[in-house]
């Protein structure tokens, strides 16, 4: 019997979250939850992460680029998150781009950009950016 | 300017890695790489990921359900990859399931099971699971 309760104590109070477009299947970013704002998320249907940085980082509070949670899964491990979502603006990316995964590999050294910023990340975040 | 040398510093020497079927666009599973697997990826063209309790894990090497490699991107901090794949034998899970996010929940404490497994665990990995 595979574990059922999310492991938040393996990564010292925080898990691994995978967010995949509900639409598309595209996979829009990687971030991390801890217990409080997974509460969050579940509260308001929003996806709420954690930062080092930031701490309770509401996605999407600045920009405008929300994400409307519409399924919660986790793995067989129970120590990581799958979130799909509806990605308001179109853009997960901090960039302007639709996903943070922007850049592909050959050789795993050079990369190559696959697409254009949909938005201007200075017009959105400014001088704080 | 975004960092383009895959950051393994941050994680200790890992890298979080989204596994993603190259044809479904379903998301798989979450591992690990330190820099020798990710080499190992690049040159066996078949994902190799790092685990803390086998170490160099050649993924499907005991099972048979390895994973070519399509496709290789990074986020934008440079410190998650994500790997396009084929998944042989169609499952990705210990579990002998297809991916390992094979549980949803609504309320993020009961989970339902969606999926059943693909092969049985009891065969494939015998005594040694």
């Amino acid at each position: 019997m595979e574990p059922t309760k999310i492991d938040f104590e393996k990564g010292g109070g925080l898990v691994p979250v995978i967010t995949q477009d509900v639409d598309t299947g595209e996979v829009l970013m990687l971030a991390y939850m801890n217990e409080e704002s997974f509460r969050e998320t579940l509260r308001t249907k929003r996806a709420v992460y954690w930062s080092r940085r930031r701490g309770l980082w509401r996605k999407g509070e600045e920009s405008g680029n929300h994400q409307d949670v519409h399924g919660i899964f986790i793995d067989c491990d129970a120590d990581t998150i799958l979130l799909k979502v509806h990605q308001h603006g179109g853009a997960a990316c901090h960039t302007g781009r639709r996903t943070c995964f922007y850049r592909d590999s050959e050789d795993g050294e050079g990369w190559r950009t696959l697409m254009e910023p949909i938005f201007d990340p200075e017009k959105v975040y400014g001088a704080k950016k």
